[in-house]
C-alpha cells in the first residue's frame, strides 16, 4: 500500500497539506519504496495461517452444530416438542428456526469465501453457494417469524411490542433487503462494475451488522422465554436444569458469533480478489466480482 | 500485497503445491508485478474517505450521547431516580453505568486510532488516551456490576442465574483481561516486539467481540427489565410509553454498535502503521506499536 512512482499524479498538491499525506510518501520520492516489496507471507507463516483458519472453521462448524442440537433438545425435551396448530408447540419452531437460519446458516454462509481451498477456483459457484445458503437461512427465518406471529394471533397476544421483537424483525428485514440487493448487485451480469465496487463494502459491513443483531435478538429471546416459563416451583433464579441448559445455548450462540467474527476480521483469510487494495485497483474485479 | 521479487525464497517449493500459491505469483516471475504499483488513493477519493469517516464519527458521538441521555431519562423519569441504599433506586445505576461504560465509552475508546487527524502524530499519547478511556469504561462497568450485586444481596435475590447476567459478566471479565493484557503488551516498554505482533490481531478481534457481548447483554437486560416492571395496568404488550422509550434506547444502542463496527471494519480508516501489510513487515512496528 505504500508503493508508488515518481509519476504519481497527486504528489505536489497533497504531500504537505492533507491529513493522509503519509500514505503518499512513496509518491513524494522515497526511492526505497520504489523497489519491489516482499509482501508475500513466508511458507511456514502461510501454512500456519491456513492451519489456524481450518481450526477456526472446524470450531465454527462444531459450534453451529452444537447450537442447532441444543435449541432442538431444549424445545423437544423441556418445551414439549413441535406442532403447527397455533399452540405453544407451534411457538417452539420459532427459536429452532431463528437460531438455525438467522444465526448458524447465516454465519456459515458469511464465511464461505474465506475457505482457502476455494481460492484457486472460479468464484461464480461459490457466489451461488453463498446466495443459496443465505436464501435458505432467510426462508427458515421467515418461517420462524410466521410461527410466532401465527401463535400470537391465535392466542390474542399482541405482536412486536418487546425490544427482542424489534431487534429480531429489524435483523430479518435487513437480511431480506441485503439478499435482494446482493443478488441484483453481485449476481446479475448487467450490474455495472462501478456499482459493485460501491456496494461491496456496504454489503460486507451490513453482513456483520445483521449477525450482531441476530445474536442480540437470540440472547434476549432465550432470556425472555426462560423468565416466562420458569415460574412456580422451578423459578429461573433457582438454577433449574432447563435454565442452565438455555443459558448454555446462549453462550454457544455467542461463541459461534465470536468465531465467525474472527474468520471475517482476519485480512489474511480474505479471498485475495476481495482484499482492499484489489478492490480498489485489481483488474480481477472486472472478471470475478 | 501481490508484489515480490525474483529473489523471493519460497518460489520453487510452494508455487504449485500450496492452496495460497496465487498469492505468490509475483515471486514466481510475473514481471508486471515487479513494477511499482500505484496503490495510493487519488486526492478526491481520499478526501471523500476522510469526509465519510468524520460523518460516521459524528454519528458515533451523537448516538453515544443519545444512548447515555436516554438511559438516564428512563431511570430517572420512569424508574424513580438513583440512590446507593440497596433499594431499587440503587439498581437503577446498573443500566446507566453499563450502557455508559461497557457500550458508549468502550465503543468510543475503540475508534480513537481511526481519527485521521491523529495519524501524523506520535502514537503514544493516543495509546494513553485509548487506555485511559478503556480504564474509565471498565471502572464504570465494575461499579455498575457492584450496584446490582449489592441490590440483589440486600434483597435475597440470587446472582448470575439469567442468560443476561452470564453474557454481561463474561463481557466485563473479558474486558478486564483485555485491558490488563493490552496494558502489559502494548504500553510496557519491556514487552518484546514479537509478542506485540502476536497479541495485536487477538486484541483487535477480542475488542470487537467484547462489544458484541456488551450489546447482547444490554439488549437482553433492557428487554428483561421492561418485562419485570411493566405489569398490572400497564403491561409491556400494551405499548406503554416506558416500553416504547426502553425499546428506542435498545435500538439506539444497536445503531451505535453498527456505526462502531463500520468504523472498525473499514480498512481505509485504519491507522496506517496498523494495516495488515505494515503489521507484518513495516519497520514502523518497532517505533510505534
Amino acid at each position: 500500500m505504500h508503493q508508488g512512482g515518481p509519476s504519481s499524479p497527486s504528489c505536489s498538491s497533497t504531500c504537505d497539506c492533507f491529513p493522509l499525506r503519509h500514505l503518499n510518501t512513496a509518491a513524494c520520492g522515497s526511492e526505497t519504496l520504489l523497489k519491489p516489496q516482499k509482501h508475500e507471507l513466508t511458507y511456514p507463516s502461510r501454512m500456519g495461517s491456513v492451519l489456524i483458519f481450518y481450526l477456526c472453521y472446524l470450531l465454527c462448524l462444531g459450534l453451529g452444530l452444537a447450537c442447532v442440537v441444543c435449541v432442538c433438545v431444549w424445545n423437544s425435551h423441556w418445551r414439549g416438542g413441535f406442532a403447527w396448530d397455533g399452540s405453544g408447540l407451534q411457538f417452539n419452531w420459532h427459536p429452532v428456526l431463528m437460531v438455525t437460519g438467522l444465526v448458524v446458516l447465516y454465519g456459515n454462509g458469511a464465511v464461505v469465501y474465506r475457505i482457502p481451498l476455494t481460492w484457486g477456483q472460479n468464484k461464480l459457484p461459490w457466489k451461488l453457494l453463498h446466495a443459496a445458503l443465505m436464501l435458505l437461512a432467510l426462508i427458515l427465518s421467515i418461517v420462524g417469524l410466521c410461527a410466532v406471529f401465527d401463535n400470537h394471533n391465535k392466542n390474542n397476544i399482541p405482536n412486536l411490542y418487546s425490544l427482542h421483537s424489534w431487534i429480531g424483525i429489524t435483523a430479518t428485514a435487513l437480511f431480506a433487503m441485503q439478499w435482494v440487493v446482493g443478488m441484483a448487485g453481485f449476481l446479475l451480469p448487467c450490474t455495472p462494475m462501478s456499482l459493485r465496487k460501491l456496494l461491496k463494502p456496504i454489503h460486507v459491513w451490513l453482513g456483520g451488522g445483521i449477525l450482531l443483531l441476530s445474536i442480540a435478538a437470540s440472547i434476549s429471546g432465550i432470556n425472555e422465554k426462560l423468565f416466562f416459563v420458569l415460574k412456580g416451583n422451578q423459578t429461573y433464579s433457582g438454577f433449574p436444569s432447563e435454565g442452565v441448559f438455555g443459558n448454555t445455548l446462549g453462550v454457544l450462540i455467542v461463541a459461534f458469533g465470536l468465531v465467525v467474527l474472527k474468520i471475517l476480521s482476519n485480512s489474511r483469510w480474505q479471498r485475495p480478489d476481495s482484499r482492499p487494495e484489489d478492490l480498489a485497483y485489481s483488474p480481477l474485479l472486472q472478471e470475478e466480482n
